[in-house]
């Protein structure tokens, strides 16, 4: 899918960067999507059944979307948020959109605002400008294009012209989607659908309910994950399962970046702890530090990327966790170390070439006092596209500005979408490509780069990074 | 009063979009002063009497002035600044008007220029440019001016078309000031002159004279302020005395952010260690942290807006401290975390829609990090303008492109000018709406948001929203 | 040397600051150098041979290039890094080169590219773009120039038009290469190449080998230096030698900016554990702390400028420093604190006119909340440029724009270029020239500045304000 001809959304105004700013974008624009890390439901591609209706397409679970109502007090629950303990909430579509299109104004100058506006229009064919007067005659287009054939998800995949769609699975996924996918020649190593092995819910033990999952990762394997190397076995089991099912990549979302060189003795005896239930936070936290040792160590032998996405605080809207449950828009950054914390694994295979690391962040202010010294000096790591609050224009320009002059383009990683609106892809895709072309344009501008120059990098950056990084098409 | 017609100071250089930032500013520019937050003596406007001379008006209680010089070795002595002990100083007008002139070059970039410059111009009809030969005409002019009935302060009011002005004072003043304002028509409730309730004295045990001054908030009262009991049930009465002079809201300037619940018992022992003398500086930060809590409760019984300062370094120049006393510009920010500082405060009120929380920050590495984040996440939050150090056209341009992509501009509490300087406050403003201009065009010709979206918000950001959010004429 | 006439490099695109820009660099470009801080071997310029080879002179001692290979997987030993344990590794000149020019679009965007193209261009005349098909025959050119007599040291440095160069010695050296250029008459006070006093290797008792070199210096002046007294005798003694060989500044890197006011008993108890060999961490935090004290109170009886340097990790990248040693890009900036790290020192001479500090940062998330309104608030204090990562278009813009309005330009103390690569000096102070006119610019086509002001502004920057702060062609 091409967005709207000679748009200039996000370009420079300056007339000679937006002339350079459309050149080089145009080189990118109809580069296929490679998605390398995302939250996309694979059932949604497995299936291919029509969407649900607008409201629970996309307002419901976009809590970018339901955050914002939130902070300006109107309650998640009128918002078709589901309730922990089932209290009823509003469930009519057209109501919960009404509810939302009245707030619109709220969304002037954020990034929702513009995927949702190019969604409409671009993806749904949408001419009218949301707004409370228009709520219905938006909402009735959208639903009425869902009904048909066209809107199908994998018919959007291929107008998307989406190459490879990364998902995120736990280890305790049986991988049936992919399954299934993979049967239908849509999945599997080298296919368009592929999982990624993210086993925070295994390796976490703040995380509800850990014993019980790794018990269950036991039952999964047939491994004795009642001890810490049946453990470790069961892991390296999953990740060929994985594999298996075409990942390329391990993710990691841990609070903070520490990592630990832990002795085998050292880590069966927080292992232990764990399981016996006297684990206290330090325990946790230098039990997931380790992990990332040993999932390094894993990564080595079997060639999955790793990725880690450091410093959210979870949960940290308590009455909104208590009452709507996780993930719906109550987490937030905290100040995040990189320096210090990922030493040990830096001493240990910092400068491997069989190991890649790519690391995230939620808090702008390490880009070029710590992220692009690190990722300018090891062999092993990269950066991460800024991620979640910081996947807007405005910071990925600043992402560009501040880490480029220390690490350059190529350790970095690429664009990732990380959503779960599988359509919003496409535009967030194009968001990044245009602040790339924006940067780049200046560049020429200053006479600090040729055009010609410009022109490769563009496509690298769109196209043939996060390809060759994520090791998109290689078999593991 | 209108700011020069036609001038294009802060407008973005590049010709599409300071045409936008013209057409948007146009909107603003006459909008009525809303100043809900300042340190204005009451007593100007109360007495209505002539400024004295030029010098004494504008170069010795302007610390962004003094301690620019100091930084450069002229001891503000020399400027006429007192002295704690009496010990002589500059007091001739002139030679400390000629004294600053002779240093004009080392404001060369800084809003100090900005805003004298264009006082002198706009608000004194200066027509020559300040510099060490033109002191004494610059000085004559404005000297002739003040002599002026026009130049009265409730003349300028008139001719400042500010709306509302908020003063700050202690619990323990008597607001005297302020019932003249209101016998005047002036003041009161929905007056146009109206206090706000900063407890910062009777709070922090550190604040010098703390013991006394609650002993003398038991005498105002007539509550036993021996008791923690007691000292609460003062600060409500205060509290009904300040909004009875007009208050819609409290401020609280603290060296952290940090909220604690803490129980009765608990806070009953740490203000009695205060009073007997034996609080330890943790006693002290705890026991404001707590009173947070306690302000947020009496908010939600009372209604008035909460205005959270926190971040500054108190008389970090001891030298000046010592030699000069409070407030003269020894002050320097820190670093200030808010995600974990605040937690128990949110936990508790965070998204109860009967309280407002306004959170102001001079350190401007949290914007995209910390801030944006959770006032785009909880009911109860709202962030208050750049502050002191950063209230300048960069940092106010910063500040919309780094918390409008996480927190839109409804979560943003408008410009507040935070002066004494009477004469300063339209151009303060005035910056403030240029700066938003030129944002919004940016937006406009990056063609993000529609140019008519551009003039409603232009126009909630100068007016609307600091009118909306401090409750502004509203009886509480 | 001119850079390229009329070249446009690094200019707003922006037409009417362009204009501007080139109007006001034009004032700048031709001021002679003054460079007060750098680490070119002084018998570079005391034996005036001819350099060795290209690969030799640009790339083996140059780690911002030999990193960024590193961090792509070349090692260090390709490019001729030499080994610790003498490893033979690559020593073909023309291997390396080659090897060099085949990553070359690694340094897209980066300082290293602009420095490198300009010096290859502007410096040696190459007309040919490097790139790996054109690498032999830059190489070819480059060596060519390098044979002839007009490549020599002294006559670059001529041409250059540096007015004074700054080297950096440790209080080891014999100042013997300083020696014989005040005997050809280049050195001495007032001289064209002069050292600085950089004592860290006798200070930091983590520094290896410092208790040996404690024990030199005693040899060397004379003086007990097994005694704390013996060794601040030592320290003042030598700091008198390079007076006499023209230094006008001491520097000293430390890892954080922490100041310390002990006693002499207790730096004395500190100095004796260090030489016993029981000093921890903490000891030797704590003395290098101290002595920053020491050193002001110096500073205050024989006039040297103090530099501080705080903020790097050294030899972070284990490997690399296993390997290859010390400064070969194995260096991390950490997050830097400086409000209360500084307050010993401040507190007990920062208002004193006698006392100059110039403070560096690695971390540019200190500009606007810390930096700036210290050197604003304090009389001995200036705030260095842009220091090593930081040292680049993007930061040097970003440094004006969070800066000024809190310092003004007149705290700041001018460019310095930090570079062992003595033929990219004249490129490096010409990028710093061509952003603050492009700042300028800005500020006078955004109405805050008239173009006279700005025009006196940029010749202070670049020539008059880092000759009076560093006290260049002073007698101390």
């Amino acid at each position: 899918m091409s967005p709207t001809p000679r748009s200039d959304i996000l370009f420079p105004a300056e007339p000679t960067q937006r002339a350079l700013a459309r050149e080089l974008y145009a080189l990118a624009k109809d580069q296929p999507i490679i998605s390398p890390h995302g939250h996309v439901d694979p059932l949604i591609l497995a299936d291919d059944a029509p969407f649900p209706d607008p409201a629970r397409l996309i307002i419901v679970p976009d809590h970018y979307v339901t955050r914002m109502l939130l902070s300006q007090g109107v309650p998640p629950a009128e918002l078709g948020v589901p309730t922990v303990d089932g209290r009823p909430v509003e469930t009519d579509g057209r109501t919960i959109w009404r509810r939302f299109a009245a707030h619109w104004h709220l969304f002037r100058g954020t990034p929702s605002r513009l995927w949702l506006e190019r969604t409409f229009a671009e993806v749904f064919g949408v001419e009218t400008a949301l707004g409370p007067q228009t709520a219905d005659e938006v909402y009735d287009t959208i639903a009425a294009r869902l009904a048909e054939p066209e809107f199908r998800p994998r018919a959007l995949f291929e107008r998307f012209n989406i190459e490879v769609l990364a998902t995120t699975e736990s280890p305790l996924d049986d991988l049936g989607r992919h399954a299934k996918l993979a049967a239908d020649g849509w999945g599997g190593p080298g296919g368009r659908v592929i999982t990624t092995f993210r086993p925070d819910n295994v390796v976490d033990m703040e995380f509800e309910g850990w014993a019980d999952n790794v018990a269950r990762l036991g039952e999964i394997t047939g491994a004795d994950t009642g001890t810490y190397r049946g453990y470790l076995a069961a892991l390296r089991d999953r990740r060929q399962a994985f594999i298996a099912a075409g990942a390329t990549s391990s993710d990691h979302g841990h609070p903070t970046a520490l990592t630990l060189a832990l002795s085998e003795t050292e880590a069966t005896a927080l292992f232990e702890r764990g399981l016996r239930g006297t684990a206290d936070a330090a325990d946790a936290e230098a039990f997931r530090a380790h992990m990332l040792l040993e999932f390094a160590r894993m990564s080595i032998e079997d060639g999955l990327v790793m990725q880690l996405h450091p410093g959210s605080v979870r949960n940290h809207n308590r009455w909104l966790y208590e009452t709507h449950g996780r993930d719906v828009g109550g987490d937030i950054p905290q100040a995040t170390e990189y320096l210090h914390a990922l030493t040990p694994l830096l001493d240990a295979y910092g400068n491997d070439p069989r190991l890649r690391v790519v690391v995230y962040t939620l808090d702008e202010y390490t880009f070029s006092r710590e992220l692009a010294p690190l990722a300018g000096g090891y062999a092993a790591l990269y950066l991460g596209a800024p991620w979640w609050f910081l996947d807007s224009p405005e910071v990925l320009r600043r992402f560009r500005e501040s880490v480029t002059e220390t690490a350059g383009f190529y350790n970095t990683a690429g664009f990732v979408d990380d959503t779960r609106a599988f359509c919003s892809i496409p535009v967030r895709h194009d968001v990044a490509r245009r602040i790339d072309a924006g940067f780049l344009a200046r560049l020429v501008a200053e006479e600090r780069l040729p055009l010609a120059e410009a022109a490769e990098t563009i496509v690298d950056l769109a196209y043939r990074l996060p390809k060759k990084i994520f090791k998109i098409g290689e078999r593991l």
